[in-house]
């Protein structure tokens, strides 16, 4: 069996690196000490018709392993955390709850974050974009409130560090900047302890030494205006 | 073993009866045959300490089976699926693409449409509701624009109807009044194919038949107005 291959961006704007989801991937692999091989997209192609068979959307991440095609990072992980040992609890009740976590993470937390995002990033110079933020970032502050009440003092969300963790704390980094992960002290040191793990910091690593391209022709910012 | 208990509501909105997430759960047991009982709870004490233990967030779906305790409608209708033969393939790769699905209704597809839901009902009333929400719309198009090409002249997502289909038909069924959907002819078809499910039905009379109660003294629709 080969080394399964994900795919990734050899470019992205400066506020991305680090936070391209491919990350997750990695990160999972990382973490159960499977090696894998990165196919480098040349950004713009990933919505190019050789990567929409692979992904109907034209984003990444994607994985392959024996002739297998998965898109989708949540599926990703889990198909990883399936297969190796290290990221779901043996007892059937306990991985069934490492589970819910990663719906969570990716269905009632990374919603409200993504919306943020494009209120903040693709819809900043829309005339609202001012006093609609403020609204947004309360939807995200009463989810993470009740996230933070749920963690309490515990280092992970449910025993052992999980699938479910991994993708909690990959959801909330690029929300980091905001400021509003760290108005709940244990949700920012969750993040801090997550970030800690050496599994991460390799995977992160070789995230960034993939940015090897350069934006394209004219690319700018979507919703920033080019600059003058 | 006793038969498993979901967790419903006991009164919603007119426009968000048979909309209500507990439907998903409903209907994947509907699929594989699996008897439940249902724990209505007063809307309004879905937010209480009691239910909160069970979901964080004080939502519904949960579900309860010999102790385990679940939230998140993807984590419950992938428990079923794994528990019970009926919505997921056998062989590991269809499987696991099957899963893939699941995560794209609920990571790639519903963001934008959860976004939309607050567009168009929760910020309905503010000053820049109306000059967003076709912005918002053509998010939500673009995505499913992808998806129609994807499914194409197929009737599921991935050879034989799975736990992704039934999570995508559940998915794309509140942004029908939009008119979105059906913008797609193949994409309105498949949610007619999903809907005239036996299982579907049944699960959605089930649905209707446990709103017996009556809205709290003073609500109101938030977003709206209150009534003069
Ligand atoms: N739900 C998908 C989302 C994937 C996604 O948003 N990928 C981004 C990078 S983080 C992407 O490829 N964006 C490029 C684009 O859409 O053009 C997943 O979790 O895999
Ligand atoms: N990600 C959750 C979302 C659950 C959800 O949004 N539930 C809604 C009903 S459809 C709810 O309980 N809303 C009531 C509230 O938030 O007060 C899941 O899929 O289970």
């Amino acid at each position: 069996m080969s080394a399964p291959v994900v795919t990734a961006l050899d470019w992205v704007p400066d506020g991305a690196k680090g936070l391209v989801r491919d990350l997750r991937v990695r990160w999972a692999l990382e973490e159960v000490g499977q090696p894998y091989d990165v196919r480098l997209l040349r950004f713009g192609t990933h919505k190019e018709g050789t990567h929409r068979a692979r992904q109907p959307f034209g984003q990444v991440p994607t994985y392959e392993e024996d002739g297998l095609v998965l898109f989708e990072s949540g599926a990703i992980v889990l198909h990883v955390a399936e297969r190796h040992p290290g990221l779901l609890p043996e007892e059937p009740k306990a991985r069934a709850r490492a589970i819910e976590w990663l719906f969570a993470a990716l269905n009632s937390v990374e919603t409200p974050i993504t919306e943020r995002f494009y209120a903040a990033v693709i819809e900043c110079n829309e005339s609202w974009a001012d006093a609609r933020l403020p609204m947004v970032d309360d939807r995200v502050r009463g989810r993470l409130g009740e996230l933070s009440q749920r963690l309490s003092d515990a280092d992970w969300l449910d025993g052992d560090f999980s699938v479910g963790d991994l993708m909690m704390v990959s959801v909330l980094r690029p929300l980091r900047r905001s400021g509003i992960v760290d108005e709940f002290a244990n949700l920012g040191a969750y993040v801090d302890r997550g970030e800690a793990r050496p599994a991460f910091q390799r995977a992160l690593q070789a995230q960034l030494a993939n940015f090897t391209g350069t934006a394209p022709e004219g690319w700018t910012m979507p919703g920033k205006a080019p600059a003058p």
